[in-house]
C-alpha cells in the first residue's frame, strides 16, 4: 500500500534482463531502482556496526574480499577485521553526506559514500568510501572496499 | 631493463587464474600489479583529457556507461559527454591527492580518486570520483564513473 510499481529507470534500463536475473525473488514493487535500496540499507548496515562493534563487520566479506584502506591492502575477512579493528580509537562515529550506487556491468553494486567521521577526541574529518557488493548464494556482500580520509594539502 | 618480474603480490594473489585471463597478453615483467598499472594510467589519462578538452572524453565511455555527477544521473557516452561538456566553467584543473586501484571479482578495475579541482576562478574545492574499467575488445572502458564535491556542512 503507497508503494507503486515504477519500472526500473534510470542505468537499469540498459539491462532489465540482466537485472530481473540478478535480484530474481526481489520484488520491483519499488520507490527507487533495487540497487539504491541494497546499496543504502548496506551502507546504513555498515557504518551502525562499525560504530557500534567494528568486530563484526567480518560477516559482510569473504575470504576473498579486499580492502585498501588508507592505501594499506587487506585481504579476506580476517585481515580485514584483524585492520579495523586494530585502528588506534575506541570511539566512533561515521556520519554520511552523500551516498551514490550504480550497478555494474556484472550484476554487482558499487556505492560511494562521501561523509564525516569523529574518532575519539580528535576533531571530524572528511572521508570517502566506495564498495563493491556482490549477490554470493542470495546475499549481499562487500568484495572491494577503498577507504580514504579526506586529507589535502591544500597550501 | 631495470623491471623485475614482480609477482603478483596482494588481491591478485587470489585470483592467479582469472587475471592471467583477464590480463592476458599484458606483460607480468612489471614493478605493480597490473590493476595498478592500468588504474593510475586511466587516471592520468582521464584527468589530462577533462582538463584540456572534455568534449573528447567519450571515448572512454561506452553507450552503457553509467554516470552519477554530484547526484545527477546520466547513461552512454552521448549524455555523459553532453553533461561533461556543458558544466558551467570554462577551465578546470585537477590535482590527485591520492588514488587506489583492486581488481574486481568480474575481471574489471575498481579506481577510487580523492583530489582538488579548479574551476575558472572559484576557490579550491576537494573531490572524489571511482571509476569501474572494464576490458572491451581488448581496450579498457570506463562502465561506471560516480563524481563528488567535498563538501560537508561542518557546522
Amino acid at each position: 500500500m503507497g508503494r507503486t510499481a515504477t519500472p526500473l529507470s534510470g542505468c537499469a534500463a540498459i539491462r532489465p534482463r540482466l537485472w530481473s536475473e540478478c535480484v530474481a525473488g526481489l520484488t520491483k514493487m519499488v520507490d527507487q531502482p533495487v540497487w539504491e535500496q541494497i546499496g543504502s540499507s548496506f551502507v546504513t548496515h555498515y557504518y551502525q556496526m562499525f560504530d557500534s562493534d567494528r568486530s563484526r563487520l567480518g560477516a559482510i566479506y569473504t575470504d576473498a574480499s579486499c580492502l585498501t584502506w588508507e592505501g594499506q591492502q587487506f585481504q579476506g575477512k580476517i585481515d580485514i577485521v584483524k585492520k579495523l579493528t586494530s585502528l588506534p580509537f575506541t570511539k566512533i562515529a561515521h556520519s554520511i553526506t552523500a551516498q551514490d550506487h550504480q550497478p555494474t556491468p556484472d550484476c554487482c553494486i558499487m556505492s560511494m559514500v562521501v561523509g564525516q567521521l569523529k574518532a575519539d577526541n580528535d576533531p571530524v574529518m572528511g572521508f570517502h568510501q566506495t564498495f563493491i557488493l556482490k549477490n554470493v548464494n542470495d546475499s549481499w556482500v562487500c568484495t572491494n572496499d577503498m577507504f580514504r580520509l579526506a586529507l589535502h594539502n591544500f597550501g
